[in-house]
């Protein structure tokens, strides 16, 4: 299966893949003169290779703005999906129309951000004249017309899966994800992959296959990832929604970064099994997969979709619970996580926390909730990660592909287990899991309320700079409970009231890094500013009500 | 945690517990005279060491009938006990007198079948006791009186838990396992502790902690295994309801063996995290929980009761899926699975396939049902059950404790896997289940009708000799896919519709080696005949419904 071509050449031929399908792109879905001429003269987050990161521009979201027709993001692209959706099923828009205002946007995107690893135009254009010619009969599909993007490691059909590792680029695959057949079956259809980084083991985004990819709001700052591509072509609004996957906070930096929602579902709800990634076949900690989009009502919709299409019957692995929309309780009993007590959020983080609890705290019960040993959790996790030294990924390197700083990091201190120490640390999990559940139902009040949701930070601070993200464990604290996370937006970084805390003591040297990036709100100029909230098990319906309680009181 | 005091000191110090235990029964529950003169002069299965079989009675059912006092019999033991709970409800008998009765039939069951490892005389009756004298507010409860058993390797606190091996002997466990707190807290409550093997890898129940348990019906037969005490007391309708666990047949096998209801429920619905056993921290397989019974309303009323108390708020491992009794279809389609094609089903077992098929093809639709490469399946859980090429399970005869030879059987070819290999095995298994589903999914009709259910044989015998249950694919294939199974019991034995097939051409070695054990009907004489029900994932529900069925069809 591993190519051992040498990754320069390899790359080269990644960047290949890449341009035809642009060109293809830009053959099928013409550009009317004046945005050909404005997307010719955009600054590139592109270099001329994939080691090479180009200039993007500092601003991605306000060039992308300026660039494409005011009336193809007004009634298009900009809408919220849902409303979107009754244009087409009522037909005030053809599929193909949609498809052609998206395919523009992320053609757009993809070079502000360089978020897009490979544009599908064949597939998607074919797919959506099928939809146009049957409107009778495929109308009432649930998501009829919508377009996706997915995340360059879910197989689709025809097409190599790398998930960043040049090595796989001729492993193509001959079938669709599960998923993805799911959602095709209900009207919508995937018309790009985006980038995911090197071994999808960062909360960025970066690879020999394609590059960088930058922030939607300031290319100094990271995507997040490895779900990045999607975080920047939906920050941007440039996909209805995304499907990305999770197995340390690979849904929830990038939405988090840039500013939309994205669910870490919960194990066994959405297929998953057939993903790609390295480590296959290793149980002990197991990604998860959902949607990333700027609009909640599609993450919704999208969620109930899927799991309504009985997506057990497919894959082996999904328990049989159906979607249900919670329903709303007189006052959700919540906590508020302030900090995980190994690292401080910056100013924006808490200041965003501050908002929350201030709207909240007369339509829900809000209560402070602390960590429970979240060190314990990151020391176990850490040990499953790569519980073969990594010895599976570092094959990926024998092509000379370079090891890149965020891996090398995550990697970092890997140890090739023993079967009696891969048991003796997934026994630590699963009585550390008992732990938090014991320490989660000490919220529950004296009528027997249970604790609904905990709202915290996804990350200590809003997007870093590249390279520099470099802790997890506030994501991956709940990978390791298999607790799902709804990520939403709440503010974006303010020069004024998010300067860096004076005489601050820092805890540690995690902290004192962290507490020194965070040299000035400047830095992270117009960077989004998001929380999450988690629940137990199984509650992904009830974090979507929450979500939009927490939505309206915003507003 | 192991003590390396020698094996035949602790076999000494294990017998001395259970006598204990039997004492202080006999003094706190006296017999009436003609009993006790009876029970002394009971052959008995326990010998003289564990190391000792004893002289037990050929067919024990028939003297455990002649030993009991008829009116204890008809009014409380042999009473279905969902009728039980009425009267206990009712207030007709009281708590302690049903505890009484109970605790005579185990105490003469364990005499002739050597089924119980310890009897809970004083925990048992301050709880039943506490029952009567709160008449008034506990009487709602849903197992209200009710005593159980449960097998050994579930924690009880204040006892040591030794799963068989004499090395824990001294470890005592300071809580009760979740389940049991969940069913104390809903009125019923644990009286003995049931037996089970070395290694609890064994359909038979052999160890050196309690010597050998025999089968109700026929001593010459095993009672089955892991969950051997169960198997043994429960056909002897001496408890209301057992708690057994299952990694490769170990509910089904004894539920088979001794004539009654047990049920593999799904992993995930009830707890088990807390069980003990050897391969701790083992995920490749899991083992699972689950009530055996004679009465299939207590087998449902317990699942239901365990259920309703919500234990994902107790035990992180499993999802919210409340138990809902299945809404009986019009008409159940159940497949029929007549041989895995490996080793053919003796002649009592053909025999009940066709009854269940005659009785059933008027109330559902019966279909031909193959078998999908169980022989993968064996394979590959072969490789999981002892990932660490049972290092773990040998540590355990550091004491001198011999290796029996059904365990040697077991652990013949177990390898020591490298953390790839283990995840190599885990893809096979991953692909192989998927597999399994889509043919699963071939059985649907063309309206659009999944399969509900398959009937198949549990084993491919009847409960066989000692020492000679070396097969056990027709059970672990289920716990690799982890599907649920209820066995159910069909008919017996019958010496003359059974016998041996003649010119019979065995299909391989193992084929052989059971067509030959099928000597004569004389040999497996009085043996029950029982088959099971499977379905797929955490549709425990239907098949409880279907069993309901099958009882009506049958009576």
């Amino acid at each position: 299966m591993i190519n051992d071509v040498n990754y320069k050449e390899l790359a080269v031929k990644a960047r290949s893949i890449y341009t035809n399908s642009l060109d293809k792109t830009l053959e099928l879905f013409l550009f009317d003169e004046a945005t050909k001429a404005k997307y010719d003269e955009l600054p590139s987050a592109i270099g001329e290779t994939t080691s090479d990161f180009g200039a993007p521009a500092k601003f991605p979201f306000e060039v992308y703005l300026e660039t494409l027709p005011r009336s193809s993001l007004e009634n298009i692209t900009e809408k919220d999906p849902i409303e979107l959706l009754k244009d087409l099923k009522s037909k005030k828009i053809s599929c193909v129309e949609v498809l052609k205002a998206y395919f523009h946007a992320a053609v757009v995107a993809s070079k502000l951000t360089n978020c897009v690893q490979e544009f599908l135009p064949e597939e998607a254009l074919a797919f959506a004249k099928n939809l146009d010619d049957n409107y009778e009969t495929m109308k009432d599909l649930p998501l009829y017309g919508l377009p996706f993007s997915i995340k360059e490691m879910i197989p689709f059909k025809g097409r190599s899966v790398t998930h960043g590792s040049l090595c796989y680029l001729d492993r193509i695959v001959d079938y669709n994800a599960d998923i993805v057949n799911i959602l095709m079956k209900s009207g919508a259809y995937p018309f790009v992959r985006t980038t995911n980084p090197q071994s999808l083991m960062m909360l960025e985004c970066e690879s020999f296959c394609h590059g960088r990819t930058v922030n939607t709001f300031n290319s100094d700052l990271t995507s997040g990832g490895s779900s990045g591509g999607e975080g920047a072509l939906n920050g941007l609004y440039a996909s209805t929604f995304g499907l990305g996957s999770d197995i340390g906070g690979s849904i929830r930096s990038p939405a988090a970064f840039n500013g939309i929602y994205g669910l870490r579902s919960t194990l066994g709800r959405l297929p998953t099994a057939d993903y790609f990634s390295c480590q296959l076949g290793s149980e002990s900690i197991l990604s998860v997969t959902g949607p990333l989009s700027r609009s909640l009502g599609t993450v919704e919709l999208v969620m109930k979709t899927i799991i309504d299409a009985k997506p057990w019957l497919v894959d082996p692995t999904l328990v049989s619970i159906d979607w249900k929309s919670a329903q709303p309780k007189k006052k959700y009993r919540i906590g508020v996580l302030l900090t995980d007590e190994i690292v401080n959020p910056s100013p924006p983080i808490k200041r965003a926390l501050q908002i929350v609890q201030d709207k909240l705290k007369d339509v829900v019960e809000l209560v402070p909730f602390k960590p429970y040993h979240h060190d314990k959790a990151s020391e176990i996790i850490g040990k499953l990660y790569f519980e073969d030294g990594a010895r599976d990924f570092r094959s990926t390197l024998q092509n000379g592909e370079p090891l890149l700083e965020q891996t090398s990091w995550a990697i970092d201190g890997a140890e090739d287990l023993d079967m009696h120490e891969q048991w003796k640390w997934n026994l630590e999990k699963q009585k550390y899991r008992k732990q938090y559940l014991k320490h989660w139902n000490t919220y529950t009040d004296k009528d027997g309320n249970i604790l609904d949701a905990v709202i915290a930070p996804v990350f200590p601070n809003v997007a870093p700079r590249h390279r520099t993200t470099k802790y997890w464990s506030y994501t991956c604290q709940w990978n390791l409970l298999d607790y799902p996370v709804l990520v939403f937006p709440v503010t974006t970084v303010d020069e004024k009231l998010d300067q860096p805390e004076k005489d601050y003591v820092p805890l540690n040297d995690t902290d004192k890094y962290f507490y020194e990036q965070y040299d000035s709100p400047k830095t992270f100029e117009k960077a989004p500013v998001n929380l999450c909230v988690i629940g137990l098990r199984n509650t992904d319906e009830k974090l979507v009500d929450i979500a939009k309680i927490i939505k309206k009181e915003l507003s």
